[in-house]
């Protein structure tokens, strides 16, 4: 029931071939002088994703029209994509933009959009059951560091964790391009669905910002430690939906799917101000921080691993604690009245329709207390795992 | 699914036969000059209503216990009724009492009470489905204008503008006595009362303070827009019942029935100075009160017919919106943010278990947002109509 | 349905054998000049109950150990117990241990632990239902007031008063050790426990703090008057558990019976500065509170008796209460307004599925007042018992 090392990994991936893929070689503006105001080879971000083919000589007024950028943020690049339509363009600072000369300048985007693939990373790490924990970051955001190598990172050490422990779950870990690519997973795994019991969307986790957790189909409960928004009451409740919006959970909670499956991040997405743009760089993220998402993230695996469905194997009035050595510590000292308590609990509530969880949930007490308890009744003989047909 | 014009009123009445009826000729008081002191013809409310006859000669003292006012409201007529007991009695302002002198008196009530009728009228607005809204408002109390007069006004406007739209519901008016009335129809329409999907009592809808929704029974949604009392967590949840008292709702709700009907007021009756006094006059109510009490109504009205049960034909990931126009608007320009997640909101709750006023509830947003979103979304062939199986 | 004086009480009680019983004749520390320093025969709490016998000769730093004692409350006796354990010791007020000079003193135990029997107290007062409300206090403790006597005191002043009505219930009275005590008698009336209807243990009822009322099982509704905790939202909701902790409603709650009883309570145990100590004695207590007290416990009982799940004779909207003699005194003047509100309550309700209890809940009106408005509606014969099927 309880972690216990043991190796046994499976990575997987796939491509998905068939649909135009777009790739891009070199991009950029060259003003009269041959020099190069604004390449792609500088930075990923200076065009518009999706751009069509551009190779054309062409004066500012013409251009402007193609140039994106933030005056409010007159330092950054913004981050756009011109998904599934024929347009193209370039992002720039806006101080850059306002300093170009009114001249005539060689635009050139050598792109191309052919039939192709769509490939995403696939780790399955299996456990004692077919039941399955998703785990899934977002890999489609170029050169952003919080809303794409945060969630990657931490998913990358997330996998090396679990590896190392014997698990009850079969966890599968997917590294996907937003939305396109859980809808592929989606599509190719459609039956596979039913097996989910868990997941969680991982972004933005490397920022400073409380923790943030938020549902949009079934969630985790409240005693998992989960962070919560502003509004915990709809946050948190089991069966409520907070936004049909956000990251991948809209793919995996739409109708026909449902699945339970919540955002973790830190910083909401659209919410802090290098959001999309140059500035959620290597400097917007930290390495305490991703250890500390991570850490939260385990352990809440490490409460739905323990969660179990125990049954009072002594019903019919409390059982006698202090002789079966439950109620002192191995020195024969009585153990704090908390833990008592948390003793008192379990039994109380073991009637095989109740798991842990809802024990943590009616109690009020921490779930690590409440693991402690009954792993000391199980060891007494007190408690066993419920028949699954007492639920 | 949405209000277009169309013409089929159906004008019905009924007169319930066979009980005692009430009617009154003549009723005054006159003093030994010969002297109207106290007369009928001046005002409706100067007898108690179902008083039985009287002529006689009597000094103030025999008559005092029969004379009924209102001291603290010194120059109103009081409103009383004695139904069902073989009473009598004149009804006057205070000062007018007190400046009787102490003489000797003709009283005269010329009133029947014979087998008659009951008569109330029904109007019969058939629309596509013969579910039904039920709308009735009392007829039965004299002279008041608020207290009777206004939901009369309001009931016949809506009629005349339920009758120019394509419906969906069958609309039933009715225009009857209070209490008796309402009985006496429930009473001749038992099997029918099973249609009744939403029902409003209307009266006080002439004032200036806030419109009231309250319930005795089921309730509307708050998204159909209804204004609750102070005290809306108790006003409008489904299910919950407010008070077995006020106007026919008590009727329509007793255990038989229990039908979705609430009541719609802006005064609340008992709680306003002129409430079943002379002073519950025309000067009382005010044409633009009327209006916007009856727009208020028309709106709720436009919530149910346009309420449905969608079904998203493109479940199992979300569908390209942008492809299919409907994230755009008609120049192609984007539309704003607060549609498209409507627009998303609609489309993930569109399992065919949720109606448009459910993923209201839900969602927050307000109903012609999401009946918008929804139009564009059918339009579109995104949704069809849920089979009533799924439900 | 409600309280006439009738007498028909049956007492019994029980003594179940076998186990060992912890019996003393005497107990004391002798210093060397033949004092008796502690004096089991002074106050009982001056032993460890459960103490196994000694005699030996010892220094007082052999001693030490063995010795209880409250550094912040010097001069109180504590209440110590080793049940199961083979242990001993003396308590005895700190400022007593700390003048114990440095000698030798003669420690003498005179217990035993043999085959004995456990003794338990029971009277059953059969009412026309074999339904039964279970009311127990503890007898275990020795020489305490709040502690043990209070709950005594008032359940045999209950048991009286029980005895000299009619009662539709079955009254079970236990005066029984604490949690052993409980538990022998739920072992030995396994099946007999699906009759309990309700139950309350009653304990630290004699002091002055307010009443409270806490559940570990499914609660008394608060329409019963009964007193709850600080946080009512969790103390008095059907189905809320408080502690799996406290008195024998602990046992009673615990899984394969988990019955509906609750612990009523003035002080919570624990909680006051007397308990489990030589304090808690008979200054702490006054008969004012014992009879107040009673006083709410003889007043819940009655609202469970009177309690009835009635049926509207006359569905299908409201009689005409009027003709009735209902909605009028007996001299024919009108009923006050919140009298005629109960009447309507009553009557909108009686559908057969809700109880007195249940519209109390939903009204909002005091019990007592729907129980009177019912009794004028039974009279009327606007209602009868709804037939059991309907529930």
């Amino acid at each position: 029931m309880f972690y216990r090392p043991r190796r046994e990994v499976a990575s997987t991936g796939a491509r998905l071939g068939g649909a135009p893929e777009w790739n891009i070689r070199e991009a950029h503006i060259t003003d009269p002088s041959g020099r190069r105001v604004v390449d792609f080879a500088n930075h990923n971000l200076h065009v518009v994703s999706y751009s069509v083919p551009v190779r054309r000589r062409m004066t500012l007024g013409e251009l402007r029209p193609y140039l994106h950028s933030l005056p409010e943020q007159p330092d950054l690049i913004p981050y756009r994509t011109a998904y599934y339509t024929p347009a193209w363009g370039f992002c720039l600072p806006h101080s850059q933009l306002e300093a170009m000369a009114d001249d005539t300048y060689d635009v050139v985007i050598d792109a191309t959009l052919e039939p192709g693939s769509l490939t995403y990373g696939e780790v399955v790490i299996p456990g004692e059951s077919d039941e399955e924990v998703l785990l899934s970051a977002h890999v489609c955001h170029p050169s952003l560091a919080n809303d794409n190598c945060s969630g990657l990172a931490t998913l990358a050490w997330l996998g090396r964790l679990i590896g190392q422990y014997r698990r009850r779950y079969t966890y599968r870990l997917l590294f996907a391009p937003g939305t396109i690519g859980a809808i592929a997973w989606l599509a190719a795994n459609r039956e596979r669905t039913a097996r989910v019991r868990h997941g969680l969307i991982l972004s933005n986790l490397g920022d400073g910002a409380p923790p943030l957790y938020s549902a949009a189909g079934a969630v985790m409960p409240t005693s998992t430690g989960l962070p919560t928004g502003s509004r915990p009451e709809r946050t948190c409740r089991p069966g409520r939906r907070l936004l049909p919006y956000g990251y991948d959970e809209r793919q995996y909670c739409s109708p026909g799917f449902d699945l339970p499956v919540g955002a973790f991040q830190r910083s909401r997405w659209g919410e802090f101000a290098a959001y999309h743009t140059s500035a959620d760089n290597m400097s917007l993220i930290a390495p305490a921080h991703l250890a500390h998402s991570a850490s939260l993230v385990a352990k809440i695996l490490d409460v739905l691993e323990a969660n179990c469905r125990p049954l009072n194997t002594l019903p019919y009035g409390e059982p006698q604690l202090g002789r079966r050595g439950v109620y002192d510590d191995a020195g024969g000292r009585p153990l704090p009245q908390d833990v008592r308590l948390a003793l008192l609990w379990v039994l109380n509530l073991a009637d095989g329709r109740h798991s842990l969880i809802d024990i943590a949930e009616r109690s009020g007490i921490a779930f690590p207390a409440l693991r402690d308890a009954s792993k000391r009744l199980y060891a007494a003989g007190l408690l066993v795992d419920a028949p699954s047909g007492l639920q």
